[in-house]
């Protein structure tokens, strides 16, 4: 068996960036990836401007709180100031740009405002409530990297930049097969000996929230000619595959030998559970992951396993997600496998889902979070435990 | 002033469920809420199957390793079973129904397969190897309950109990109205005095992300009679009405007269940072909230203030986020207002941005997180403080 994090290796060690990159108004990003720095073209703020609403003044022309100054302009935001007259203060709003030859604003509060003139009590330094040209972004700077994926605040700063339109990667399409001839559609009429197919729905929200394209294969038939059709297919369709059971080596998983027959596979032995079986290779040069069928175990697995190589392969710049620290509430010996129990997060601690067969997706439902139990680590209630709430897989 | 929590607590109190329900096709359904709870109408799985590749036989029926059993039939998923022959055994797969008569499955490791009978080495107790009819979820079961915001896995739970559509809420609609003549839209000309729109692309993306519609009312001058216009109109439009910039109560802030004028508006003195400053109110019955101008400020209060409102009008069952907690690698005094600064996460602790200016959009992208600094809380360096990270906003 090979452990959890050799497995995640060797996947990454096998990926490439399959995408090409595309042109994409700035509106539609969000999540997507930038194929390219973003380097800034002007400066942030472009000039400086104002801090406060109050009245902008060289500090110099100050002569104490009964000289008044004449007001010689009023600049709001967004209109162009005059350079200041000497001697002279200009009225200033809150995000106006400052006036040539002034060195300082004074907040309203400071002063006494009269038609023509004002009072000023007091000033500050040079520089007071001015926010100086490029403070937050110099032009020439890069403010995020390519293989970024964009989040709300980095679509806000590339708008701030002056961009309607940015390079990012192509969305990655991955071909879902979903084998066994058990399965029935949600909606159609399930006989005896039948199950609804719930993979499919579940892999497809995953990998549409993570920013892929899914190509749709639906349920295909435990029938060699069948599947290899669709295996071929999903190949020149698709940037990668997914099936999700008939992996093992049964008589009747016929996937393994279908996928030997286009390509290469290896069955592979993750000291993982739930994650039985995973199998990794590729059909007709097109790479290839075989999930097991078990819901659980195929969650697990894709989150564990496959994401990180699906992250590469979308040109993704990401790093290993960090487990949290959480008192077990429940206790648990050692398996030699490094196991995901479905888990809820709460004040006390965290709490297992009583059933955790790989059958119950009603455990993933339940549960806001998975611990992580080493191969080696007996749990005992109390302990410190690593933990990963699902939202982290986002 | 009044604290973060005193604000958020007031939000929700005035908040509501603004929108009806509607019937969504369940691969549409990712982030959605759900307006009804999912009720399992079947037993999962539907009828004892088996967990293993092997025999299924009655216990009773096996006499030693030595007397062989005929195999009377062959049962793979999907394909109903006969009732077992007594003093027989059903060749078996996993997932495949166990046929009426059997009462465990040996797995085929421990079996001496022939062309017509099966010599058994060994059998387990009643019981062993099979999946009973309703372990995962019984028949009438409360799975998921309305208000529940809709993830990958509970679209896999949703499908396994056959559902092809659900009754989900309608998207909440807000308008997003960015105020401000300084603001241009990017890709267009700046010129001096100008700067572009940030917090409108920031916040379509944040508010799309939380699965809500945006009606978009772009930039609108700094002018009482434009603004009126189009704050009538969100309110037609929307269910809820979201505004950066122009809500102060200087000369050429109009916001707030403009919306007093249509219904009523009440400006928060918030003890938080950035933040200010922050209104509430409604145009028309529509809930109007005042966002800042300055981008952080507007993500602040958006993530923190807002965010728990809105979540109320969309009908989302939700909790307050609960910070981790991590080492400090800086140190500052305490403010007198709850401090939400910029911060990036490491194996050494949390590393703050150099520049906290509420204008620089830029910490926020190059951060992964938010450290929370209680109003009268000295950060020193080494402390375990309050940490958010962005993520957990989804």
């Amino acid at each position: 068996m090979i452990s959890v994090s050799a497995a995640i290796t060797r996947l990454r060690n096998s990926s490439a960036v399959l995408v090409g990159d595309e042109v994409c108004a700035l509106k539609a990003c969000a999540g997507r990836v930038l194929a390219a720095d973003i380097i800034a073209g002007i400066d942030v703020p472009p000039a400086d401007n104002s801090a406060m609403d109050g009245f902008a003044l060289r500090k110099q022309d100050w002569k104490g709180p009964d000289i008044p100054l004449a007001i010689t302009q009023r600049i709001t935001a967004g209109t162009p100031p005059q350079a200041l007259q000497p001697g002279t203060a200009a009225r200033i709003f809150t995000g106006a740009e400052i006036p040539a030859g002034a060195d300082l604003v004074v907040m309203q509060e400071n002063c006494e405002i009269g038609e023509h003139s004002v009072h000023i009590a007091a000033v500050g330094p040079v520089g007071n409530n001015i926010r100086p040209m490029g403070q937050d972004i110099e032009r020439g700077a890069v403010v995020l990297t390519a293989g970024h994926r964009l989040r709300p605040q980095d679509i806000g700063l590339i708008a701030s930049l002056g961009f309607a339109e940015i390079e990012v990667r192509q969305r990655l399409k991955i071909a879902i097969v979903s084998t066994g001839s058990e399965l029935v559609e949600p909606g159609d009429e399930i006989k005896p000996g039948q199950i609804y197919n719930s993979n499919h729905y579940m892999l497809d929200a995953l990998l549409r929230n993570w920013g892929f394209e899914v190509v749709d294969f639906n349920i295909t038939e435990d029938d060699p000619q069948i599947l290899a059709d669709v295996l071929a297919t999903a190949s020149r369709t698709a940037d990668a595959i997914i099936t999700t059971g008939g992996v093992s080596v049964g008589e009747e998983d016929h996937v393994k030998a279908v996928v030997e027959s286009l390509g290469s596979v290896d069955l592979w032995r993750v000291a993982i559970k739930p994650g039985k079986p995973f199998a990794f290779g590729d059909v007709m040069g097109t790479p290839f992951i075989g999930l097991p069928g078990n819901p659980v175990s195929a969650l697990v697995t894709i989150l564990v396993l496959a994401r990180p190589f699906l992250f590469d392969c979308q040109g993704i710049d990401h790093e290993t997600i960090v487990p949290l620290k959480q008192t077990a509430l429940f206790s648990r010996k050692a398996c030699g496998r490094q196991v995901y129990h479905r888990v809820r997060t709460g004040a006390e601690g965290i709490e297992l889902f009583s059933q955790q067969s790989s059958g119950a997706l009603f455990s993933t439902a339940w549960g806001d979070a998975m611990a992580v139990q080493q191969p080696d680590q007996d749990i005992e209630q109390g302990d410190s435990v690593d933990v990963i709430p699902f939202v982290l897989f986002n």
